[in-house]
């Protein structure tokens, strides 16, 4: 295998096509490797297949196709293109894997980043875990990925790449040519299979949330009802509350109206739910991995029902320090999730702590849903640690007279701080 | 002056009384201090008076009435009562200092304590400082207010007296007699004063924040329209979305709808615009400084809309790393001040930490106020950090070939540990 | 059973002596209860024996002691002062939990509260819960312990006898009765058992660290070299250096030398071995439960050793955002042990997570020992994170060229804070 | 200016000298611009006048170099090669900035990096903000320093430049052309000036502490006696302490055995006496900021003694809630100063919590010191929080009884959690 200047052919009148040949030619890249491709079916991977063959002169290349529940319409348009590409992708299933190992994480680690549920952010990095395990088995000596350079994409795979496979080549042609959106549809009509895109700047979805446009949004642009998927805006949502009951375990949702059902249905049955009564629109500034702040959109109504109603169940359950201790580690959760840094064994330590507080998790909560509100209408739980009868100014929990030492006792250091300040000619503290 | 054991009557055939009388009179206290009392007018202070004259034999009392902007109503009854317990309070008027050095210190904060912007948490620190310092401007050697033993302002106040009165004595009747709320109101029908409560358990309101019944509404209790001053519920709210536009400075809000305003106004029209579309129902598990969990009601639109705003704002204006840490310190300032701990060297030390950051915290938001929604709408700022044309793929700001060994150094720790793993024969990380 | 002010006899003409009597006469204590208590048969306990007969009049009195490793002279005392009160102490040994459960965790924290590795903090929390079981078991209502009310075990003894026994009775006389060290002695000599303490205030042993004189000791004071058990101080210790060489595997110091020992055969090697070079002198404030300040003084040979090297072989085998969180949380243990909150939740979670992370921490040191130095003469892993050919300059790892876009990556956000500073006329940082 | 590959001569017999050759020849550099050169006299900054006339050919270039402190020989030999090199430096005096701003921030911030006190990581950063700034003034349009691509201070540069004088060239000629340290030494004598280093790796030096060979000493290296400036190892030290009075104010050494003095004659002087007496050897695991461990040998004796000494008189002045917050931000601090933020926004809202704590941070402290020890032998303050009369068990400040109540309440969330375990089944803590 040598590695030269490839050209791809450029007979062309079109000036930015042009551009976006010239970009891809005047790279060098190693020529002859067997690729495994993350193949998603979108612009990005299509192109990367394209590439593959006629820059790359890949000896074999295999597609590798990711089930993890972003639905039948995309999985079709994944099948549909590579059909026109003349590829047979290896699918692998690990929707439950997702469901299982890494959405239940993420709800008992209350997932919020910047207001973002930490979705794409996930499955990119397993996704490029199971591509380079396959990759391994495959005796593949390359991995390629369709991320561009200025998302955060390319990070999480390569992280996870890097740690399955490490020192196997990896090729990412859109940063790597330095192309744009527009020059890849370009290409892609060159290469006679034009792409096209239902959302300016792409779209990824996954039963846990729906990322909108990936921070293509200007700051006053108003959002227009037809870009929701589940979504009906608060103003055209029924006038009437919706009331739905639903039962934990040990920090997980476990039944919807008293009715058991697995993890994936009952996030699928919120998002219909929830996403009729208003729920679920996020509109946050992000700061992306490389320290940039994007403008971005996202519709997830199933978790944000599921992340309020367990951050009031933990309220309940658990002890005041655990609480504040796992907020912080529950940001740092989502912070490292979001980075990339999912197999990072701080992580998994974090992991650790999270699980260990969530045995106590448990209860039934009756929440209404209306035009965009959540409200909790009742909780119960026998793990609670709520003892009204202990509060309660008529109970015998405790008789107050024992609280006039414990406030001396609170305040001794006040008085000693008084002392200091008096002895030391010291400012009295802002009074 | 000695210590005795003295007897208030207890001629009474109501045997509930006589117990009340039986736990007062069973208590031996300081007899002829001259007591400055925290005079609120309520029941608790009322009883206060009484038991001043009555137990302690005070040989004067000054009832020290703090106006923070709780309103002419409850200013009124305060006035009122204290025709009927035939004193003339002394009046500190610290409204301004409320507004200018401790709710701008909350706004900057992002003030949450459990979901609770904390008000109560505040006024009663501030309160107590100031009778402090009145009482040893008067010549008092005793301080005197009307917390009871189950709740947490004991602990604020007597936080606040140690500090600036150190050495003093305390005198808290309601908790070191033991009573209950219902003895309390025979002791004053006793007194042959008695006093009504519009809602049970007390109310405390501050223009920041009511409180609604202390901690004393059950689980399952469904809340009643008529517990809210402020608030329409988003049932009842108007059809119609109501547009506000909020300008910015260092941090605090100046201008509604481009006039400027001082900040309690601008808080109150908030409270008004806000409440009247449904917005600022707070109803959340709580930890008591005891560590004991209570559920409770509050109302504060205002707060709600400011403080969600100004989140929004400084993820525009800050960076992702003083976010990052802000968020932790501004959890332990929230719960230093609920703990009553406004006045601790350390509560001053993160003032100064998030002082410093927010000479960038400026900008114009406009939100839609919609049936218990708020939606921003708009948002611009000239010392934003969200700059479009560098994250964008088109842009020149840096070009993505960079990110290649970007990537690849970031991702050289992952090599690493899987390298370690390899030679160590540790378990590769969950892959 | 019922409670009176059951009097102790009073005969005597020493008026400190007197005072002591009345101390104890006049405060009312529960009558007829069935005690367990923690015996370890110094000056405290025999004066709980002595005060359960002739105060508390308890029906059954059992003394249970724990042989937790504080040695035989401990035991012998203990012993001999049981035969002079005419009582037979329950023994349970803890030992083996002490340096299973307990010491390993403590190890693996890198346990340190102010400089001091907690360990009485520690073996008062397993006495308690022990005690509180056998008390459980042997249908006991009441527990007794011999704790002062200035220091911080009350607290950590009532923590754990509250949630192993919630709602006994719970006994603890010195301070209940307010006595003073002094005023136990002549008690102990009134009941005609004088006991002699070697140090003013007491001491307290464990293989792990012994406390000296309980904060007894003034800022000025010089320390004796007659107070050390296994220090020689360093003016004193050999002219030579002592080399050892420490094995460990998860986290944990296994071999000495290449020779396999327990834990606890293995600390008190270091104990002698570094003791005899002059390691091991904790002079330090400590923030004490409370919030008040002492001096302590500790001796701890081996823990000084093994927590250098622990953490020097952490920062050896841990990934450097493992390290850094791991020291918060260390510190956030240390701290809650040392508070008494061993058994608590919380503690439990952050034990989860280091648990997670010691895996990696195997290696092999050799340190060399020298009149109060410790220095690491050589380190080995087979699961380091130390890779110098990757470091080196002229390794093939990764191209130095590659550093230059990530530079201007990792520098980018401080060209946008001047653009936005410059914007918003801002001043420049501090520039 | 055009941009072309410029070549620099290439006739050599070596064939090692013609690797680097190439290396240098075969990037293309940008052509004529007005370079102003961060100019230390060293191998580095040589090599790049060098190459700013060979290479880069450059119109005009200012080298300046900074008097940070680093001594008269560093500075003989920096003029010495100047003088070779036939230019005239411009010589920027920053010692006194570097003193009073950034020393004293260093001390009040207990700086410490994986033990690594952060000296060169802030001469780094003061020095390219004022070559910065400096080249601004002279109308530069590149800025060009002598960092390899392997170690930190490219990144910390980079960051300075980035801020105070965003989108002006950069150039960093050693690793963008991926020179060994080797080959630039090769390089310097084919230009006909060989430059001696005393230490392989290098050395950098400042008053806070010495910096030795960067990382390139093995793991088992023995670190013989010849390679320290200031310290006489423990073994050879005197048979005899020494001792030293500090006094403090603000958080800063003031005094020496009464004699007030500079802060930088203060460090110089205990440079001098603590290593004399064996103080000050650091050899340590440091995690870079690329995540890439290395082994680093320092030596600091002042900083070693003061940043103890600060510590303890924090613990003496500072309430325990402020002392566990600092630790944090202390760790912070010296995280982002390391990592090239010092400045960050983030790095001074931390300076402004920090400051606000120093107020009371005065006293006096006699420390021995012998053959490494460092013993505090007294200390004393007026604004200590140290209050023995308070915590005695003879003192009048609390009545031991008010303790019962105060461990009852605080152990009261025990027993709600034990009656929650029993109620959910939940297995108890351990016990």
């Amino acid at each position: 295998m040598t590695s030269t200047n490839n050209q791809v052919s450029t007979k062309t009148t079109n000036s930015a096509l042009e551009l976006a040949l010239h970009k891809v030619n005047s790279v060098d890249v190693p020529q002859g490797k067997t690729i495994a491709l993350a193949y998603s079916g979108g612009l990005d991977s299509t192109l990367c297949v394209k590439l593959a063959e006629t820059k790359y002169h890949a000896t074999k290349l295999y597609a590798i196709s990711a089930d993890v529940g972003q639905g039948e319409d995309e999985i079709k348009m994944a099948n549909d293109n590579a059909k026109k590409l003349g590829i047979t992708p290896i699918v692998i299933d690990i929707k439950e894997e997702f469901t299982k190992n890494w959405l239940t994480k993420a709800i008992q680690a209350n997932s919020d980043y910047n207001g973002y549920p930490v979705s794409t952010s996930m499955t990119r990095q397993l996704i490029a875990a199971r591509v380079a395990q396959k990759a391994l088995e495959l005796g593949c000596d390359a991995l390629m990925e369709g991320s561009s350079g200025k998302g955060n994409d390319q990070y999480r795979m390569h992280n996870a790449f890097s740690l399955v496979a490490p020192g196997i080549s990896i090729f990412v042609p859109v940063r790597d040519f330095d192309l744009t959106r527009g020059e890849e549809q370009l290409l892609m009509e060159h290469f006679g299979m034009p792409i096209d895109e239902l959302i300016a700047g792409g779209d990824d979805k996954t039963m846990w949330c729906r990322s909108i446009a990936s921070g293509g949004i200007g700051l006053d642009t108003e959002l227009p009802d037809s870009i929701w998927l589940w979504l009906t805006p608060p103003t055209k949502a029924p006038d009437k509350p919706t009331t739905v009951k639903i039962t934990w375990e040990n920090g997980l949702p476990i039944a919807l109206d008293g009715q058991g059902m697995p993890l994936d249905k009952l996030i699928q049955t919120l998002n219909e739910i929830g996403g009729a009564n208003g729920i679920g629109k996020i509109d946050i500034f992000e700061d992306g991995i490389m320290g940039l702040k994007s403008r971005e959109i996202y519709e997830a109504p199933a978790a944000t029902i599921l992340l309020k109603v367990h951050r009031d169940l933990e309220q309940y359950t658990l002890t005041k320090e655990e609480i504040q201790l796992k907020r912080q580690l529950d940001a740092q959760w989502a912070k490292m999730v979001y980075h990339g840094e999912w197999f990072h064994p701080l992580k998994k330590a974090i992991d650790a702590f999270i699980a260990s507080t969530q045995e106590a998790v448990n209860g039934e909560y009756v929440v209404s849903l209306y035009k965009g509100n959540i409200d909790i209408v009742s909780r119960s739980s026998n793990s609670g640690l709520f003892f009204p009868d202990v509060r309660s100014i008529n109970s015998e929990s405790f008789n107050q007279k024992e609280c006039a030492p414990a406030a001396h006792l609170r305040g001794l250091p006040y008085e000693l701080i008084a002392r200091r300040n008096k002895l030391a000619g010291l400012s009295q503290e802002e009074v």
